[in-house]
């Protein structure tokens, strides 16, 4: 493959997409990029539905605006009885299921991406009403929702991703 | 390089660190591949401090035994009033800046391991003495602490990381 840098410049959040299912080969390597991620204590709290039933996706579909067309999704989610408790942390037992999940998530959204594969970062849905669709109990904790597969002629995009601050706004020396 | 999932498999924790400091390079090109990173609404609300003079590598080890004798450390955070806040999320308003940051701090993460440079994800350290002592106002919110640096001989882990969980106990098709 190319480096890692154009890997991470040329990936962009696919909005709009084809109804070509991602191939289970495919989908495979995306979930074992995310398989092998490092978790806190390397606890591994993570929990991955993968959407792809019409019925789960048409569910989805309505409790968010932002499936995208996508025949496929991950829904992300942490077992809160699993994650790691920080107790350093000014959140005194901060659990880290979300840290752990977003590591997850990043790694499976590259992986994609490396693959042809596009996806799209959706954090805007309503998390209660998620969690009764799919009769998640209470120690289910979503995080996030990836639609993932082949971007539509007008889910490309020519502008990659939008613009980013310069390191010298984000970044201090000490 | 290597296909990305290689690059996963192969990446490890490192907890032993000669005193060699990374080259501006390739420090550079560490920064860059978390600049790129997707962030909620794409504010980019991560806040880097590169701990790299003796003074800074002395008092973070003061408050973690995590430093592994590394030269250099990022810690990672965000800054409140900059991060979105999620209204759909179960707790009201919940802030993206972990989530944000943390997809910065992958990127930098597998960015350094395909230079050659290793590093320790890191979240057991005092967060409220760390903001003290490098006078953090209140709005700058410690994620994650990343010591970066070149493996010492005891550092370099034979076994890779630790053991994960098979996908059959994580994912579920709905």
């Amino acid at each position: 493959m190319t480096d890692f840098l154009t890997l991470c410049r040329e990936r962009y959040s696919v909005r709009s997409f084809t109804d070509r299912k991602v191939e289970p080969e495919k989908l495979e390597k995306i979930l074992e990029a995310g398989r092998v991620a490092p978790t806190a204590v390397n606890f591994q709290p993570q929990v991955i539905y993968v959407l792809q039933s019409p019925d789960s996706v048409s569910r989805m579909s309505g409790v968010t605006p932002y499936m995208f067309g996508a025949p496929q999704a991950l829904l992300v989610c942490y077992d809160e009885n699993i994650c790691w408790k920080n107790r350093k942390h000014e959140v005194e037992g901060h659990p880290s299921g979300e840290m752990d999940t977003t590591i997850v998530l990043t790694q499976m959204m590259l992986q994609a991406w490396e693959l042809g594969v596009g996806s799209c970062w959706v954090c805007s849905f309503d998390f209660k009403r998620t969690r009764e669709l799919f009769n998640l109990p209470e120690n289910i904790r979503p995080v996030a929702l990836l639609p993932i597969g082949y971007a539509a002629a007008d889910g490309v995009a020519s502008d990659r991703h939008g613009r980013r601050r310069p390191l010298e706004e984000t970044v201090r020396y000490l």
